[in-house]
């Protein structure tokens, strides 16, 4: 880690909702120092009951850290994270755990806090809300995206490190940008399918017995839909663009096979689904090659950049970072090339 | 059960795939006289090396049976229904396990089957096919819809004890126009959708990221589209008229989401969405209340049917069915008449 055993790491976590409470108690399970803080007063009671250290005072949880993480909602952390910035030191490193990227990333640019904050993105969660949702294995295996900056570069080592070892993380790297394009196809876009599924048969005359007759197709598609409205609506407006456009890619692919069903041609609807198990199998027979790759930090930064927003594009991650004064070592795993899956009957 | 332990029941299943596999195995488990046969001899042969009895020639394994089970590709059902039909003597109860009723049923009719031929949908499935996947227990707890006919109600009541002792299934009554509507949203639409999301998905220059950072909604939301594409393509195109209307419905809620986005509109995403996860919660808490019913059978049936397609479209379902030669009575769960589910923050 970051630190020897006899200086354990100093952490804070503002916002203990579902992500950042179970930061905080993996944190707090591998003996770091660490404290909380929420605005929700309640919040912190219950978090004090349960025996987990809160502050009072956000500036009291984050004075004198080594690593702040920030959650809370996502409209909340523009300002939360200048009054962060504001209250703890240069070499104190920040880092988020909102939905979307490029905003955020943005404004900590026009802040001048892109050499310490490093935005991020943990791809785990439940359709739970809250610090009782919160579990310290939350992040196991998970994805969890960070956006690396060339006058960044170190913060994103350092971060890299600390969330491979401390949360067993694998780190994507990739540009916010990217990663907004990305989360609108593999998250948002799924919410917005499951929200107009669950709510028209919220509206139809059939009501009671589609609930009764409801298949796992049903459930599954609609698991979602069962977030806090709040959150789903959050993450929506927070990547409007993307997510409209990820979506004109599903509704374009929609129309496809209505239009073959509407002809009643089922070679057409058998072909599209074919296509569309492609992705399926490729789902369920993940494999990596493990490799490590190295480079000099006191050069220039260019060669690094590249190739960490390649790997994350290319569907790789990290699963360890090592820094000595003149190098960094990066532990990747990168998808196995396998030969096209096989169309099923 | 409809015979005594001195004479157990004759039944057979034609077309040994997963569901009527399933049922083949389970008929066996409860000590039934089954016989299954399949047009594909390697499933034939497979079936026979696990112990399963299979008939050479489909006539041999009907042939002097109290019950047959039609399984199989739903473009087969109507060919095969004729086919055992013949094969049968007039007091063999005949069913069939198709996703779509309206057209079989029609069928039947047409050839003088209905006193006969109860169409049922057992809605019970994973995403793997074939007798291997076939599981003793896959009814257990699930819904299974029967369309009663007023010349056929005995048969359905004989049926009815069958599938609720034998399968420890929730018989659900139902006209069969009403089931293809309801099931055009409650498995067809989201076998749509999710083809949709994975085929867009697919063509997308960022797949290789999306498959990386696939969020639960993302694998929960495509889970369908790995079903064999054929099986699919034959559902949507058995019972198209149905699932294209179910599907307007649910893009037009889908434009409405869409509308709000791009409106920047949060505060109606947030209502779409409150309304939406009324259904979630409806499915997650679904309790009943159990009654009795009875009719007498020497009657005509006006009110037994009219009861019966009452309780599948509000969402009931029968646990048994208990016959004596002048009455009949069900064992009915209902759904328990809950408060409105408070709306989430």
């Amino acid at each position: 880690m970051v630190d020897g055993p006899d200086a354990p790491l100093r952490a804070a976590v503002v916002g203990t909702g579902l992500i950042g409470g179970s930061i905080l108690l993996r944190l707090r399970a591998v003996g770091a120092d660490v404290i909380g803080w929420d605005p929700d007063e309640a919040t912190r009671r219950q978090a004090r009951s349960a025996g987990v250290p809160m502050a009072e005072q956000l500036s009291d949880a984050v004075a004198g850290r080594d690593v702040v993480f920030l959650g809370g909602p996502l409209p909340t952390l523009p300002a939360t994270l200048v009054e962060v910035a504001a209250a703890t030191g240069a070499e104190c490193l920040l880092t988020d755990v909102g939905s979307t990227k490029a905003e955020l990333t943005a404004y900590a640019a026009a802040q001048g806090l892109t050499h310490r904050f490093v935005p991020g993105h943990p791809m785990a969660g439940t359709d739970r809300a809250g610090l009782g949702a919160a579990l310290p294995e939350l992040f196991d295996g998970a994805a969890w995206v960070l956006c690396p900056a060339p006058e960044g570069l170190a913060a994103f080592r350092r971060l890299a490190a600390l969330i491979t070892e401390v949360f067993a993380a694998g780190v994507v790297p990739m540009a916010a940008d990217r990663h907004d394009a990305v989360v609108a196809l593999a998250s948002h876009v799924p919410h917005l399918l499951a929200g107009a599924l669950a709510g028209a048969a919220e509206r139809s005359p059939l009501r009671d017995a589609v609930r009764a007759l409801a298949a796992g197709s049903f459930r599954d598609g609609t698991r979602v839909a069962g977030t806090p409205p709040q959150r789903t609506a959050n993450m929506l407006t927070g990547n409007r663009e993307q997510v409209l456009a990820a979506l004109a890619g599903v509704t374009e692919y929609l129309d496809e096979l209505a239009a073959a069903l509407r002809a009643g041609d089922a070679a057409t609807l058998h072909a599209r689904y074919a296509e569309a198990g492609t992705t399926r199998r490729a789902l369920a027979a993940r494999r990596y090659d493990e490799q490590t790759r190295s480079f000099r930090t006191d050069v220039a930064p260019d060669d690094e950049m590249t190739w960490l927003c390649g790997l994350g594009l290319t569907g790789g991650h990290l699963t360890a970072c090592r820094t000595t004064p003149s190098t960094v070592s990066y532990t990747v795993h990168l998808p196995h090339p396998t030969d096209p899956a096989a169309p099923l009957g």
